[in-house]
């Protein structure tokens, strides 16, 4: 179970509150990515101490190890990780398309290779409600097809029928359930105004306590992304939350709240520490780089998370030179604080309707020194 | 500088307070080692939150990276590493015993290979003064040369002379120095009791602000390790501080304080934790094990750390089946507790007179169920 509240609007910017079984979730709200129960060198206590408000974790990754029912043994995921506040999990269906070998779609279901050890797996709508209700989220989805982009009409139109047979059947494995976890309907439609508006009308009319625009940033161009991000969110129900699957550099959570989403869950901040890379306000830094070899500043001079406060660019670079396992920590806690920060400030800006400003300036600001460097949009996991 | 204050003895056992130029350590007291400038995984508030009062860095691995020279450019290692604490530094010299290739020692110094590029390095007992000043830890060791267990009388007796010559040409460009870093001799002798004793006495008659007990813990039976900590811990000066290097298990530990050793640093509750063992009041437990699959308690019930007050065994071996990054944070946290709770006791032992009570105790609660698996003694870096 889920209710949102929708506080205070901006142009199509929305700043909202989302009940789940355990607690809050002030929107628009970024999600760090926990994927095998654990958001990467961070402890609960760092991730509350960051203003992480909820949480993502994989149910592709969880299930093979350690196991749903073993979690569901331990006290459910919550316990098993000591996060007490709320999580969401994905169904699976992306990592499936992205991780897993050798699979193939029926009506049925996903039948595939574990990318652990080959053994041969089967995901269907309703086992992949079953493993969810075993995790024990608060937030859950139904098993989905996604496309690589480019897909065809003709390709796009089938998957989309499919998704929407088995959102169906979701709906309805989750109906047995025990209540307590909200089950959010997913968008595909893949690049295609109309198949996206077909897959709004569809997933709504099943009926769903939220919505994922799914299928996005797989390789389409950043333009055709907001477009699509646009059109999904303006012909879905105002009075519910909606989540942008995967997404993405601080520029794209900007435009996307601007175009009226809600959630956001990536593993930019997390995996591009651990490559080196700092999100700051005036753009990325590469802290690997020999420049910052005597470099005294912090890595964000505007930046007050406990990696700013203590620690020099000099003292990082050494630190990923020599391969400390403190580097990735520190780095992965700076870019979560970036990521939450950001988020804070859109709330506050939505709530005394200064978004446009709030946006102006911070895409001002943050192109100027960009470094480009890694490839910044990547949906997918942490593993 | 610095003074030592003999507070209470118990038996041998004492209770005592270094002061440095960064503050008081209460001792008998372990140092945690942070090999590269950094404990591995933890930060200095990590540290400060589990009682941790000194660390120990490693000239050797500093000066080959970032460097010497950047680290005093930067400030000094206390600014450099974030640790407003008291830090000691070895000499290099075990270093360049155990790690370094194609070492050749001449009574200059000591020349050998960089064991990261082969680069070709020489210490002399003057340099390896120079860099722990540019360094600036607040205690200091002289170069000494590491034989292997066995040696020859007659090789050990030639190493001791040699390691006497150097203490008294590191004394002498101490003593160029700036101030502010107290001096500790190195007590060498190998095996041979008459050779301790020789150790003792003419390390003692250069003078220096501490000793340190050198070239144990390198092969020998720990029956004779112990004789020999007994025989040197007697006959140095009973109002300085004795620092037993590179040593050991919690039982060592409890030993060696037994025969009045104040300082200690070792490797084994970081590097150990990395590998998976946790250091318990009931002994070690190798968290990788299946039988720790589905356990919901913690490490070890008697312990408040906070990986015991929030994570279960089941979900510690799973961080560690998956290769988490929060797997050896969680237990390097908790070994290091364990090791800083142990010395907390002692002192708290020795202050009321029940030093010995306490000893029969833990090592008899140690003893019932340890594991025993990794090599225990290891007197060596993190690197």
């Amino acid at each position: 179970m889920s209710a949102f509240e929708l506080v205070k609007t901006d142009g199509a910017a929305r700043r909202g509150r989302l009940a789940t079984t355990h607690g809050l979730v002030e929107t628009p709200a970024f999600m760090p990515v926990g994927t095998r129960g654990s958001v990467k060198g961070l402890t609960p206590d760092d991730l509350t101490g960051i203003g992480a408000q909820i949480l993502l974790a994989n149910t592709y990754h969880l299930s093979l190890r350690p196991g749903a029912e073993l979690i569901a043994e331990m006290g459910g995921l919550h316990r098993f990780m000591a996060w007490d506040g709320p999580i969401l999990t994905d169904s699976g269906g992306f990592q499936v398309y992205s991780l897993a070998s050798m699979r193939k779609i029926t009506e049925e279901g996903a039948r595939f290779r574990s990318h652990l050890d080959g053994s041969e797996q089967f995901l269907t709508p309703e086992i992949a409600i079953e493993v969810q209700q075993a995790l024990g989220a608060d937030i859950i989805h139904p098993l989905d097809e996604c496309l690589a982009h480019p897909a065809s009409r003709v390709e796009t139109e089938r998957s989309l029928a499919l998704t929407l047979r088995w959102a169906l059947r979701a709906k309805a494995a989750h109906a047995k359930g025990a209540g307590g976890q909200a089950l959010f309907g997913i968008v595909q439609g893949g690049s295609y105004e109309e198949l996206r508006r077909r897959g709004v009308e569809e997933t709504c009319a099943i009926g769903f306590d939220g919505y994922a625009i799914g299928g996005l940033a797989v390789g389409e161009p950043k333009p055709l992304m907001l477009d699509l991000v646009e059109l999904t969110a303006l012909l879905l129900p105002k009075d519910q939350p909606r989540y942008l699957m995967g997404v993405g550099t601080p520029p794209d959570l900007v435009e996307a709240v601007a175009r009226g989403v809600d959630l956001f869950d990536c593993v930019l901040p997390t995996r591009n520490a651990r490559n080196g890379q700092a999100f700051t306000s005036a753009g990325t830094l590469t802290i690997k780089q020999t420049r910052y070899a005597r470099d005294p500043a912090p890595l964000d001079e505007a930046c007050g998370c406990a990696t700013c406060r203590r620690f020099s660019r000099a003292y990082l670079r050494h630190l990923f030179t020599v391969g400390e396992l403190l580097a990735p920590r520190l780095l992965t806690l700076h870019n979560l604080h970036f990521y939450l920060t950001l988020m804070a400030g859109m709330r506050e800006a939505i709530l005394s309707g200064a978004f446009p400003a709030f946006r102006a300036r911070f895409l001002a600001g943050y192109a100027v020194s960009s470094e480009g460097g890694l490839p910044e949009t990547l949906q997918d996991t942490e593993a």
